[in-house]
């Protein structure tokens, strides 16, 4: 019996775990330390309950330029949905839309884009958005990449949470998007766990009437980004992360928290240094500015995964044939 | 290798799974439920990730009467930290508690059970409550039972979690109580794991200094009861229960929950019946009342646990041996 166990436990160590990485000091650097977190004896070992990985979404999981998914989303389901919705308040941030180009939605102000959100979520059950959110995803194009925005998903990363995954890894995403938005992408194309999406939500209500259902209001109750990361990833996890991945000014205390625990974790930034194949920002940058990140990175332990350099692709191929119908998300 | 996994699988079906518990209609019909759940091609099934069960903390799980531990554990960690603490609220506070007899302190306002709370939590990190939360459990006796309060779960629900994870079942525990203090039961005592509790909070901080921990401030954050217990359902695990148990009118917005669903629930109160060998009470009690969860429950399908009746015996055995040390909680 030991024997057959021993055999299980070795297939999936035997597969390349990282095939879209190159071989780089980066990728090294996060096979020793996951490697180091399995070995009982060693100095680096993790035991298993203690192995939890968190990942930033946009910029991080998904392409996030010229503008968040989040929003893209909410325009489109706000178009779909406006009928049903109190017409001034439609007009008014209709006209507000309208002034910007498309590529330049990130420019609306925050009051203008909590109201967006709002209004682009409010009155839905959570399985209402993910299910529209699903079709966002299949059938919305990307204008610079002219693919689906479901498959605008960093296959290097993709790896990263898979592999860790199978090294006993509890993986979750910690995101300012919604949580409703997040887990249309999270169990069918991240293989994450709808319980282990963090993100941003609109007051929620619930009452005991038919359809008993927790319905989305309109009030944006916070926005889970840079200190509240942290909080929220103590609140919902309760342990502190010994893996973490963002890309902004919004990761850094959370790249922070897990690098700089009593047990040093592994944290790193994935930089937008790829204009050819992807984009090319950081400082100054309207969507997933890196400015800080830079400057404390170093002295912190924070790393930095070049696009370019450490990733051999950054999306998967494009499948020719149909894609399945997805699943009802509940 | 099927026949070994085959075999793996059986092992656990095989052992009786309820012993703490009578040969009642209640216990088959929980029984019939989870038989179904799992029957692939029959009606009542449910498919693994959907198989989601939730349970209120006190009087469900514990001991509640003649006070919540959470009240309790409160006057308790204040005594030991009060030097650290403002002195004038500190002074106020003590003045009311002794004001009351120790068996009456639910009798508390709710704002100076909130000022308690705060001040018996505030200052601390998660990790430092639930050691405290820990200590406190191996130590403190009940004054009816005379046992500590770590013993004082009741065995049968123990016995129910245990065997719907055997089930697949992701087990969650809803509670007023706060997180850090119910985290110091859930996973070496119930066999929760930590990010499965959802409880009641004070408001948290981070800042990026040493020693870069999450720490509790004195605000109170939310009441996770009643509605907000299906509101922070929806929000942490997205999914509805299948299965919801509780046992006071704060528990009845839970139920309803899992049991008005698109596919219906099993949702049960513990009727606190047993004056004998714990306590009896519902309607008007000043802890766990249940007054409209006994109204509307036939009406919903809810149904009731006879602690009398249903349960073989409320508590585990008291053990003779010295307790082994327990692991700190981070």
């Amino acid at each position: 019996m030991p024997a057959v166990w021993l055999l299980l436990l070795a297939l999936p160590l035997r597969a390349e775990p990282l095939p879209s990485w190159n071989d780089t000091p980066t990728r090294r650097a996060l096979e020793s330390f996951v490697s180091a977190a399995l070995r009982r004896d060693g100095p680096g070992y993790v035991e298993p309950a203690a192995r939890v990985a968190v990942f930033d979404f946009d910029g991080t999981l998904a392409v996030e330029a010229p503008v968040y998914g989040q929003v893209s989303f909410s325009v489109w389901r706000l178009e779909r949905r406006k009928a049903a919705l109190p017409p001034e308040r439609v007009q008014r941030l209709a006209a507000k839309i309208r002034a910007l180009p498309p590529d330049r939605l990130v420019e609306l102000s925050w009051d203008d884009t909590v109201e967006l959100w709002a209004l682009g979520l409010s009155g839905a059950s959570g399985g209402e958005v993910q299910r529209d959110a699903d079709e966002w995803l299949r059938t919305d194009i990307h204008p610079r990449f002219g693919r689906t925005r479901g498959e605008l998903l960093y296959e290097p990363m993709r790896e990263v949470i898979a592999w860790l995954k199978t090294r006993g890894f509890k993986v979750y995403i910690v995101s300012g998007s919604t949580q409703d938005f997040l887990r249309a992408f999270a169990e069918e194309r991240l293989g994450v766990p709808r319980e282990n999406v963090i993100g941003s939500e609109l007051e929620p209500a619930f009452a005991e009437a038919a359809p008993f259902e927790v319905e989305r209001r309109g009030s944006f109750r916070e926005l889970v980004d840079k200190d509240r990361k942290v909080v929220e990833i103590d609140r919902r996890i309760g342990r502190r992360p010994v893996v973490a991945f963002g890309n902004s000014d919004g990761d850094v205390a959370m790249l922070t928290y897990a690098a700089k625990g009593p047990r040093p974790g592994f944290a790193a930034f994935v930089h937008h240094d790829d204009a050819e194949r992807e984009f090319a920002y950081d400082r100054g940058s309207p969507v997933g500015a890196l400015s800080r990140g830079l400057d404390v990175a170093a002295e912190r332990g924070l790393r930095l995964i070049s696009m370019k350099r450490d990733w051999k692709r950054v999306f998967a191929p494009a499948k020719a044939p149909a894609r399945e119908p997805a699943a009802a998300p509940r």
